[in-house]
């Protein structure tokens, strides 16, 4: 069911996207060329190839919260051609930020192309999410709802940014209270995931979106929470990444939080990563700790919450229909993903 | 009559931007401060100053532009103020891209607070000029108004990054053309300017903005050309910046483009901007070679172009009250500025 809607909106969002990313100056090439690349489209030579993009999520959700409502997918494509740009160009200057080298086994745009250019073409980007919403008056959308969107849209973009904020500064901070991790992961994560259901409402003819809004950052919530416990505990032949990872890396994931502000193991556990030399062999002690403090477990429950708010707010958003809805079957098959 | 206007407006502007980049979030203090110090508000400590803030030409242009079409200025606020918050946005990053450790006599934003930061700083800019500009919906303009200039502002945003990335990539080319650089100066410096008379006119009630657009446009044009005059040959106790800064930074402006694409001194010229040591000693004989290049003369002609088109402009879009108006007198009192 998911897998016939992708193949059925994917084709048109691609080519939405592309539109809107074409760029129309000759005297241009590479600065659009440096976007394609990061899009998925092109190698570092500008040559067409067929990689995996990314999941395509957060606009896959948008179109199906537009048919949820009685709406047709086609009319919300700028919209999610919108949001998935936008998740773009965050992931472009997070990686810049985040000095990472590689991103969906490629180098990243910085990497290849030095930061003052990516920094810009991520400018570029954030621009273009925003045209590609305006495209939303081609698909015969209300100038009330299309300025609605422009709202939302906007104040989702500051959110981002309060989110992203706030992940660099807990870095340089030694104790991170859950409520500010939340506050956080609701910028950076839950924030675009609403908003992607709440523009697909609104598209569809849904004025009230609030609900479906708080089923997407509830479901945002969970998604992230489910990260941070992959993270950890994931298999890493299955997430791809090396085990322990997010340990060795001291990223303030919401189980190692937990973990450093339990009164009986947080300093044991602050001494070891915070020691002058952390290594694959303080890996299970540190786990022991963790398991201590209860921290798997209670990470799993506030996953389980979030995820339990969202179906709320679906049935509050589509009434006895939702369980049947797609939305919920893909809340529900992301809740189940290993990677 | 210029200060008049400025006295008159400047409050209210001041009021204007502080409402949209005043921060609503308790947890993200830090976020918000950054922001206020680049605006010249506070001090790196956050707390207040006043400083000489920047000219707040666009701005003010853009009211100008309000009342010159028979608009209320008040009206046009939102939009000043979203003109302005963009332009400082590109500012940010911009210091970022070029590495400059100071702007308006402060180290920049980045040299405090570092480059990750920096970064999601502008990021947050970007997106609240967008929100500022969404404040015309308070100001009584219509809805198909507000989507015009959505579209207007977006357009000059992308625009906007065109123009830095050609900045970028023409300091790794040896040879620019003419028709480069005046490329690269449109979307730098022209589409801004343009798009803030435009915006004004628009909110004015004039939907046929464009002859006010080309005169911001072409006016932006000869002001990016002044000030590449003013940086070879302005004098250095006025402008601020040490004598034939420009030169010795190989900065590729169109005195320097014009002679480097002389048949007979731009090879002579090339070689000793690209020696490898160029030093103050050789200022005398670059500055010769751009004499006998006629390059001094050329970049001069070519202002006066573009100021004569701009008052061609401004006459088309305001009729005989033109020359009577304060975007001439602006205009006039710009091209003679010596710093």
């Amino acid at each position: 069911m998911l897998d016939n809607f992708a193949a059925r909106w994917l084709p048109a969002l691609e080519t939405e996207m592309r539109a809107v990313l074409a760029g129309d100056d000759r005297a241009t090439p590479l600065h659009y060329g440096m976007i394609h690349y990061h899009m998925g489209w092109v190698d570092s030579h500008f040559q067409p190839v067929t990689l995996l993009a990314g999941k395509r999520l957060r606009p896959l959700l948008c179109l199906m919260a537009c048919q949820a409502v009685g709406g047709d997918p086609a009319q919300a494509l700028p919209a999610a051609a919108a949001v998935e740009i936008l998740h773009n160009f965050s992931l472009v200057h997070d990686d810049i930020e985040d000095g990472d080298l590689t991103r969906r086994h490629r180098p990243t745009l910085w990497s290849v192309w030095g930061v003052p250019q990516a920094i810009n073409a991520g400018d570029a980007m954030f621009a273009l999410a925003f045209a590609a919403l305006q495209r939303l008056s081609r698909t015969q959308v209300a100038a009330a709802q299309q300025l609605a969107a422009l709202q939302l849209f906007t104040d989702t973009a500051v959110a981002l940014t309060e989110g992203q904020h706030l992940d660099m500064h807990f870095e340089q901070r030694r104790q991170v209270s859950v409520a500010e991790y939340l506050r956080m992961i609701e910028g950076k994560t839950a924030a675009l995931i609403g908003a992607s259901v709440a523009l697909g409402g609104l598209v569809g003819g849904d004025s009230m979106y609030a609900p479906l809004r708080r089923f997407g950052q509830s479901l945002g919530l969970a998604f992230q929470i489910q990260d941070d416990l992959l993270g950890i505990w994931g298999d890493p032949a299955v997430t791809g990444k090396a085990a322990g990872n997010d340990i060795l890396r001291r990223k303030k994931s919401l189980p190692l939080l937990h973990a450093l502000n339990d009164p009986l193991c947080g300093e044991a556990l602050h001494a070891l990563l915070w020691s002058d030399r952390l290594t694959d062999a303080d890996l299970p002690e540190a786990l022991r700790l963790l398991e201590q403090a209860g921290a798997r477990t209670y990470a799993t429950d506030q996953m389980r919450r979030f995820y339990t708010a969202s179906q709320q707010a679906l049935q509050e958003a589509l009434g006895a229909e939702a369980p049947a809805s797609l939305l919920w079957a893909t809340a529900n098959w992301l809740m189940q993903r290993q990677s």
